[in-house]
């Protein structure tokens, strides 16, 4: 567990018996360019079947703006807010989408998606 | 059958011999987070194959407008208005999505399903 | 064949050899609420693969408007529409989609499919 | 001062100096019908320019949020609002807009003004 | 006073004092044309400015109802509705716009204002 | 009075003791390039304030379909439709707004206006 | 070889060994209704899998352009430009969407396809 | 007359006895940012009031086009447009909106104005 | 001239002795609210007639990219940013919309204007 | 590798052992018809899953740029991109979308697909 996933918060999952979807879109993230210095900016869309164990809202900003003055690349942090997110949740299932805004005329998506069955 | 689900009332289904779609799109849906106290705001998006049943339409506003002043969660919330309905209607097939406005910057969606045959 | 049905004119496929979809949308479709007796208002799409026989157009303007003062519930008048047109087309597939404007802040679509194989 | 505008918080204007234009838009606004009971939702756009005081965001959203169980006109609670801001704030100038959904398939506006110039 | 203007209910302007504005858009008129006897559709946008009373809102659609198997044209029917509203209201100023849906590829839009002043 | 305008019938203004606007929009208009031979579509909208006579829409329709294909520049048709039609209906005001579709990559719009008071 | 067909010029695909689909969308097409002589507007979506030939652009919308005084029907219209397009490119796959603007209220779609496989 | 404005053709304004306003809306505008030798790109919205010439809109297209390889600045392209298009057709009345691309996250949008009473 | 002001570069209006208007918008603005410690986002908008200067866009950038961990109030720093802007450029006029998201369900614009007329 | 392909830069995938996809949306390419030799417009979306290499955003954007005053076919183009940026990158899986501006009143769609599957 690191320094971030730390101010990740849990709440069981009210309805572990069934399979259910939730999406939660935080359209104001925003890291720093490592290369450059400048600011990225992004909206983050995750998705999500819990196991046992429900994101609680309002960590999961402050775990979203802790990237705040990160220098981190947009293949990198997606894969990172994934990564963290499955650590702490142990989902069925998370897809991560991160829209970037516009750098040198280009818009970038990163999509990254994990499912419990591949992992075993 | 508990106190809100007694709101509900039904009509026979006109045509049962035939699965067809039914949606109901009911964007003033309000209630409380039982945290903070602040009203919640989602836009309820019903769709189900009927079986012997339909929902009678008022009823149903009626149904969500008992929520106005409860404490609960956006995932409990959504599994129990499902929960409701397929106890009432018993239909072939049920969807409920359930999409609440921007908290903190992050908007939610819940989607919750069910199928006869998963059931038996 | 009902009063109603016989207003429907037709005309012979141009192409039956071969399968293809024709979709007409007509958003000015009005009934009447039995229970209430306000005007119902919905947007009509049907979508279907014609077999020997296309629906004028004109005539299923003049099919549709003979709802106009008829007192019929959303899922009655959904299903009976299809049954019409497929009584006097014998396609080979037809869906009937009606969007209905809001009620009590309440949208609906009903969404009503036929194939020529399940018949069989 | 009534219990409502108790909860109206202000801060110095920082600019007094210069006439410059606030608004702030509040689309989650919900009141009862003193009628017929069933709730009423409307988006609130507040635009004024401010004299020596600054209406505090929070406490703002309290105060909409006060009306949630009352039961109020449409033109009686647009015109309070605008007269309990006006009575706090004591702007140069006060724009309030009220819109409600669709009831009865009918959607309305109402737009109440202040200028401090006509008051004297 | 004629039939349809017997629909028509009033209640006292609760702020008389100020001029504002009231705005209400009732996008389901529908009438028949008198020459060809199909159904017309628009939208009817009626912005007003109160005097001594207000149009009561269910009266008001029960008004915009009446004219529903009416043979009357676009441009008679926009002035008629203006003449009986200026008739029951006596406002300080009203505007009515219709705009109908496309007829033969064509859409249009009638929009007729009356002043107090003007008429004085 | 020339060929095409021989196609526009009237009827009298039901209310010309009022100014009031009339709109009419048009989005299927075409000619033909005099320069090139290709045909230019355009939407055509017609503003006026009627004095005596209003334009049936049918005929105004027709009058439209005339150019179909005439061989005519953007100003010059725009200008010509304004001088008909003011031939015609002697308004107490008219525009007419031209809205062609891109060629080489370029829309162009042409606004021509005719006040009654200016000519006199 | 119609008259028509003969308008269509091609060129060799550049990249044969490749499955790749090509998208014209021609918002300007234009016909001649056969029955009431009054004109039809349609978008006409071509999507193709070429096999050795591809479709000049210029020459298509010239071939596209000369229906513009035919009389002739939506579903026929859609199967003849299906057809002739086939019959010049000998393509992979075809489809063709013909979306008609709306007709007495009524706007219709036609969709057509074609894939070499069934031919054989 | 300098290189570019040669390019500029014209044809007598039909109607030179009335105002009117002609806009030609191009989006493919691209020159070259004189500073870092990257391409910049523009939509150009000319609007103007003819006096005795228009221009040709072929004519027009190069002219924007030989802009494609220059290095010049938003400002002072946007201004250079207008003096030339001013030489050339000296107009009643124009106006050029030159709305560039995001750069490095921010778009810019140049309006410049010619009247021809200032001038005298 | 504060530390931020610094990071302001100017050049020379090209066109001096003509009145026109440059419109900068900026949507990745960010700073951090004072009392919360959390992350505010707004898009500047920035529009001026210049006199003598204008304002390098990349240093522009850098200006307001200098308040990303300022803690500051949305009324004070749309102004703080107009008055840093006329000191470094001294326009004939300026005005600076800053439009900041929904923070409690409510977003706020602040609109701040400055004319050289009125300071003298 | 040819003189384009140099120009593209690479960096290695962060997280090869997972399929993930990357979306690059550049909206600003342009280059020159052959036949005619004026510009195309058109937006260019390359969606990948990486193998070993990801494409470094800024070098990518110097090989679009590129083709500026390149003479090609809007066919041989899209294909192009994509043979390029497979050489290079060596994907798991690519597809190119070009979305080329109206021409003659057509707009075009160019769609290329490559999986390595196929090519073993």
């Amino acid at each position: 567990m690191n320094e971030k996933t730390k101010l990740l918060e849990t709440f069981p999952n009210p309805n572990p018996e069934r399979d259910y979807t939730i999406i939660h879109t935080a359209p104001e993230f925003t890291s720093v360019c490592p290369k450059t210095g400048h600011p990225d900016f992004a909206t983050i869309i995750l998705e999500y079947i819990p196991e046992e164990l429900c994101v609680e809202l309002k960590s999961y900003k402050y775990y979203l703006q802790s990237f705040r003055n990160d220098g981190i690349y947009f293949e990198a942090v997606t894969n990172k807010i994934l990564d963290d997110l499955v650590g702490v949740l142990k989902p069925r299932y998370m897809k991560l989408t991160a829209e970037f805004n516009t750098r040198g005329g280009i818009s970038s998506i990163i999509d990254v998606e994990y499912e419990k069955e591949i992992e075993l």
